[in-house]
């Protein structure tokens, strides 16, 4: 399935580039960077209670946002891409990964 | 409907922060704002024809990413939210705008 992961990080502090840094080292485990702050996970379910668990832990609840949008199996008919950035398939580009 | 609208906008130009408004006021006709470059918009198919024209005539298809994705009419089991952010029904919000 693709799980769609968006994050805002506060970079009122210092922490908050490290946690930029950290988010997107767990998020690049699992998927690919689409936009700064977003990122297409195929997970199995399993794959994704792991992914999910490590994102929770990387992230600041008081200062930062984190949203997780389900897609499903048949994401390819729910996603449409404009302009500039790699056009890909996250199935087969995670094979890679 | 509920349609995620994703952005990235290129800085390297003084025109960069001008379509970012741009792009920011036209989601906000539609919908809210989730995250910095992140918009949650409930439409109906005509409304989208409209979103989705206004969205491509703003960005700049050179060096902006716009990216849509479409959850459906049954979208809540398909969001989960964690962190700092307003929680909020967009279904209900919309209403207000």
């Amino acid at each position: 399935m693709l799980v769609l992961v968006s994050y805002d990080v506060s970079f009122e502090e210092p922490d908050g580039k490290r946690r930029l840094r950290k988010i997107a080292k767990v998020c690049e485990n699992f998927g690919q960077r689409v936009q700064y702050s977003v990122f297409e996970c195929v997970v199995e379910p399993a794959q994704w209670v792991q992914l999910r668990h490590r994102l929770l832990e990387a992230y600041d609840e008081e200062r930062d946002s984190l949203r997780f949008y389900f897609l499903g199996k048949n994401w390819q008919r729910r996603v449409e891409q404009h302009g500039s950035g790699t056009a890909y398939d996250p199935e087969t580009d995670a094979l890679i990964l």
